[in-house]
């Protein structure tokens, strides 16, 4: 078993990676937890959630079930009602901690439903995308959608433990491996050359999810995220280089529609031409985004980005949310493993778009 | 002025209580804030909201004004919605500010929207009834309610700044004024002797809203929730005898009907039948209970409790949330100044109903 730990002003909290782990949940739930309740979904509930319970069964409390519709579509205020009236039916009380069984949504919406109810109560992370593994699940950051925008209701909220079974990943889709890994490489391209280039000369066996070499990647990536957050655990600065890529893809995605492009392709995308403006900018190598550009590819994410049209592209960057006043901010790459904050002539996103758009 | 500063893990901040502290609000706005959202009701904001606009014009910054329905019954999830959205259509970005101008119900459900909005941005208590200067306002505990529980949604975070206006009590119904001096008083029974003497001595001044006065008691009141909360900002142990009186209370307030005995009356009354209980199991002296229930009467809350019938009592004490499995707990007085938390068994609970119910 891989162990990172996490330590934050809202708890410190280990992250456990292993083959099997979704039977050793129970070792994560505290002696003196009321009750647990599961939350999943309709397509990972069947999947996992008796794993799960088998799990829990040794640990004699009651536990609560909480099955969601499955998508983003139903990350809303709507489904967190739903979740504080099934925890207020089963009179769930201060003392119970909830289990997030499920991709980003799921470990999003639950973890900001242990966030409220009742002002705050204990959850367990158990990641089952890449994604979430590698990302969402780490960090604390919780939150549903508004129609009017993205993760606009939320918190910062830490789990009590993340447990990550790499078993889970052979059920997932081969486009969520890849938009998974899209995350991985992020962490190398902003502050790890080192594990870049592990990267590079490990993509066929990420890919197949090959035990040691997928754990790993998991484990690293976690490691780089802890260090990010622990820095900046409210998002005031530093944490704001994990966000590479994805202003280019916010756009991508809010142009065609949540879901058509899997955000972690359009992110791939967008690092492709993050790094295109970097070498505008800031002279970051010609060859370093070759070398981006291929690593994008060979994951299995787009590298050239649709057409949305000049204005659109620049005013969907514009309502980004970390673009304060009217100003698009971006996260560029001085080399491979080191990341910069900088905003951008007009003039030289034009030329990016102009070389990474199709014609 | 008169301060009392709150440090808190949330943050430190300080509470200023003065006559025209309305005028004053602007000293409390960041300078990097990028707007103001004042949010308020369709009672408070024709009385005070143009003070406090007036107050705002100097610092040249965008101004956005919320006026919600008044009352309990809006202090929900679907109000919380309606904030979001004003707040995103008005494109209100995380360095922004709250203002949130009302009684407890506004403090409350404004101070968790600033606590949920973009995972939280600043926010500045300016409560305007006495039971939200003394009590609500202090501490960081927001909440909306849920249909199956009072302020089961929330989180417990600070506000950058309390601005308390004493003016502001004189539109306050005397009804409000009598609730709001319950939690006064009630500072005095669980950890101040002097204080509830101060207040036994001053009771038709505190009344009658004398300035110097009423001032002094909401700083003390301050103050002393100020302490109990520093020691324990989470509520997980100290923090519960600032629920003296609350067992009984909230039965009567649910049995009735919120509104129809308003929280502080409710809390008075409970206060006489917790002193009747700490009489009864504690030996807390028979002299002491009718200094409290002289008080509660002086102060003008009921001190004689509905009936409800026995069955009743027991079982809407015992859903309150802050019994754990089925066990009614009760904040008991040691003596006037000195609080235990203990459970009671029932025929102790029954004979205390006898004496303090009406026939
Ligand atoms: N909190 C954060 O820091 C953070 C960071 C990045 C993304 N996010 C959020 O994460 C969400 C995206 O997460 P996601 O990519 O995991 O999407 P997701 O949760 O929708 O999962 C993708 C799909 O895979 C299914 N699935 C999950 N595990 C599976 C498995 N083991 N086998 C088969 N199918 C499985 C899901 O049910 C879903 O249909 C977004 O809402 C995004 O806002 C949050
Ligand atoms: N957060 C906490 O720690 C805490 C503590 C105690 C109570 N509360 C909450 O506080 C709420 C009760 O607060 P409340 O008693 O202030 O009730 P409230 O906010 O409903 O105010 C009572 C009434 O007085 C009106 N009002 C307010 N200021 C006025 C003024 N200056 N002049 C004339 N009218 C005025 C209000 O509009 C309302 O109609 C409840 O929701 C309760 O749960 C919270
Ligand atoms: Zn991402
Ligand atoms: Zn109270």
């Amino acid at each position: 078993m891989s162990l990172v730990n996490v330590n934050t002003l809202g708890g410190n909290y280990p992250i456990r990676i292993a083959p099997k782990m979704l039977q050793q949940i129970a070792t994560s739930v505290p002696e003196n937890a009321s009750s647990v309740v599961i939350i999943s979904n309709t397509t990972v509930m069947p999947l996992y959630g008796e794993q799960v319970q088998q799990s829990l069964q040794g640990i004699h409390k009651p536990i609560y079930t909480l099955v969601l519709p499955d998508g983003e579509s139903f990350k809303t205020l709507e489904t967190l009602n739903t979740i504080y009236t099934f925890l207020l039916r089963h009179k769930v009380d201060r003392k119970a901690v909830i289990i997030a069984l499920g991709g980003g949504v799921i470990g999003d919406m639950a973890g900001y439903a242990a966030a409220s109810y009742m002002r705050g109560i204990r959850f367990i992370q158990v990641p089952t995308t890449l994604l979430a593994q590698v990302d969402s699940s780490v960090g604390g950051k919780t939150a549903v959608n508004h129609p009017l925008g993205k993760n606009m209701i939320g918190a910062f909220y830490q789990p009590i433990a993340v447990d990550i079974d790499i078993d889970v990943l052979h059920t997932l889709p081969s486009r969520e491996v890849s938009a998974g890994l899209a995350e991985v490489i992020k962490y190398g391209m902003i502050m790890d050359a080192d594990f870049f280039a592990w990267c590079e000369r490990h993509v066929e066996q990420l890919r197949a999810l090959a035990p040691e070499i997928i754990s790993y990647a998991i484990q690293r990536s976690c490691e780089l995220k802890a260090y990010v957050v622990e820095q900046d655990e409210k998002e005031s600065g530093l944490r704001a280089i994990l966000n590479l890529g994805h202003t280019f893809g916010h756009a991508i995605e809010t142009a065609l529609g949540y879901g058509t492009w899997l955000h972690g392709e359009a992110v791939g995308c967008g690092m492709v031409q993050a790094a295109e403006l970097s070498a505008q900018l800031l002279g970051f190598p010609r060859e370093s985004v070759e070398r981006i550009r291929a690593l994008v590819k060979a994951i299995g994410c787009p590298t050239i980005a649709p057409d949305l049209g000049m204005d659109k592209w620049i005013s969907l960057m514009q309502v980004d949310k970390k673009s304060e006043a009217g100003q698009i901010k971006f996260v560029l790459l001085n080399r491979i493993g080191e990341a910069t904050i900088s905003t951008a002539p007009i003039d030289a996103i034009e030329a990016v778009l102009a070389r990474t758009v199709e014609r």
